[in-house]
């Protein structure tokens, strides 16, 4: 694909907070944007030139997006297979492209990815049944985590397995459905390395964040993260050997495990930018947005070195009423998603916050 | 006004590349906006929640705009008085007021008022007919500048008189208008500064830019500019002066001649977002645009201070179809406008560049 000439229309599916940060970041480049989503007072619908409120999989909608779109991509990873399978009859270009998204929906065809192409993983195991996830629970040992090999998210899908008796219990609360053993992964801090590859093939990755979670909900990144330079190489080697074993296009989120000692293991993918990502809006000259929108057009990849270290602090529920008093904060950068209801735990918005040098 | 909370919609009046900048902006702080413009796709309609396509002074078109906007913002200074009025009865907000768009839309206010208020100007005379044109250009002596006193721009609108022979045919040419003549400044270079104030009455200026124009039209801002702490501070007070004389609020651009020895005189001002403040979105924490968003929904202004030293440089008609070349160009960060066509001289995109430290 050459790259596409500003005036072009970007398609994305999803219109959420990322749907949001694309639209805006491909406004900039002289993009216009066409969002599907099912509801049409979205956040991202509200910067877009066009919005498509249909479900994701609906074949008219798709049908409209593939004809206004010169590429199409996604705010989430779970997209439904059928609604790839129709933009590919469509003729629609699309990044990142099918693989990727797969790999990304199902935590054992990923974590087997990973670790085929030499990214390192906890150990895990498979199970479809109730006897079976038993026999994987005895294989990992106690305790572990059991999750849902699909459709999790934010510590949804995932309970610990703290004895053997357990098992299947656990089993049935998840659903009855295929699951993921995985052994704990005895790290010390957790860190994410945001990285990029262009249609050419090209490499870009930003510095590590640091991140903390509450109740599985990301709380805050500290970016760039203090980290030696052997932990910088192998986070940097990890990112080239996921996104060129995908032939992947556009931004991804990487999450990783820094155990002791050093050695870094991957706990998981994002074919999409990333919530540890956010801080590149105030910490880089192009940020994560920018880079994506960079990549499904096919142009060059931008700079990704930071010019500021950055404190991100997601603002969940009913925290975003809290703006007055950051508005006045001189050093609260704001970004505020447009959401009409202020859910219990909902992600509203995001601060960026510059540290001192 | 107190505070406009985020979800609010804020009204801009013109639809062109500030205004699509300003919705950006808007838009990261969690506002709607709704844009009226004659032309339905211009390019800030495409990245906002509405747009009213109608004349700027449609009786109906404002009466949706007050009916949607809790605060309405204009893009450029030469709003009808007849828009403002309608909008004043429908007791809508506006930020600026009235006083300051009258103010910038005639030279004649418009200097009277910068001398009232202690900010130097060049000379100048007024004028309505040929023979008043002819006296003021004695008055003021040769060579000097006609131009209109209204509807200017981009160096349209003006010539110069070399002789006192030539007043009335150039009165003539410039359309039997009222005049202004102004003597000229024996400027060593072109500066500017951009300046915001709130509703509370705090002032916040950014560094100083000097500029760089072509057949009238700008070409390139350096900023911050190197200048001397004398300079700095004649053009803050400067700045505050006509701030606080107009009672302002929102961000204003105000063009500046540098004389030998260092005194300043005011050339222009616009009341609102300016070509010459682009250079901020990639060289301060809080741009511009984001400035005045603040300032007209009653929030506290952010800093002015600049991170990187930007040289900005304006993409004018055919130029941005080198956007090939300048998407590979590394350091150099594209804001493209999204107009459909690139005509002969028309302000089609910008460009950010870093400077090396």
């Amino acid at each position: 694909m050459s790259p596409l000439p500003p005036g072009s229309t970007l398609g994305i599916l999803g219109g959420g907070q990322l749907g949001r940060m694309l639209a805006l970041a491909a406004a900039r480049l002289g993009f216009d944007v066409v969002i599907l989503e099912p509801e049409p007072d979205c956040p991202a619908a509200r910067v877009s030139a066009h919005v498509i409120a249909t479900a994701y999989d609906d074949p008219e909608g798709l049908a409209e997006l593939a004809r206004l779109a010169h590429v199409v991509t996604f705010e989430f990873e779970n997209v439904p297979a059928k609604a790839l399978s129709l933009l590919a009859e469509l003729g629609a270009e699309t990044a990142p492209g099918a693989r990727a998204l797969a790999t990304a929906q199902d935590r054992v065809i990923e974590k087997t990815f990973l670790n085929a192409v030499g990214a390192p993983t906890v150990a895990f195991a498979e199970a479809d049944t109730a006897s079976g996830a038993i026999e994987a629970v005895k294989r990992i040992g106690v305790p572990c985590l059991m999750k849902t090999r699909r459709d999790g998210y934010d510590g949804k899908g995932q309970a610990w397995v703290e004895h053997l008796a357990n098992a299947e219990a656990v089993f049935h609360r998840l659903g009855d459905r295929p699951v993921i053993i995985e052994a704990p992964a005895a790290f010390v801090r957790e860190l994410s390395i945001i990285a990029a590859r262009s249609r050419a093939g090209e490499i870009a990755v930003y510095p590590i964040g640091e991140n903390h979670h509450e109740n599985g909900v990301l709380r805050r990144t500290l970016a760039p993260a203090t980290a030696s330079q052997a932990i910088i190489d192998q986070a940097e080697r990890i990112a080239a050997q996921i996104l060129t074993g995908l032939n992947y296009v556009g931004v991804m989120g990487i999450e990783l495990f820094e155990l002791e000692g050093g050695r870094l293991l991957v706990n998981e993918i994002a074919p999409r930018v990333h919530n540890t990502g956010h801080w590149t809006q105030d910490g880089c000259e192009v940020d994560q947005f920018e880079q994506h929108v960079r990549a499904v057009a096919g142009w060059p990849l931008g700079p990704t070195r930071a010019h500021t270290q950055i404190e991100m602090e997601n603002l969940l529920g009913d925290e975003v009423e809290t703006w007055v008093k950051l508005a006045a904060e001189s050093d609260a950068r704001l970004h505020l998603y447009g959401k009409r209801e202020a859910k219990a735990g909902r992600k509203m918005g995001h601060i960026n916050r510059p540290m001192p040098d």
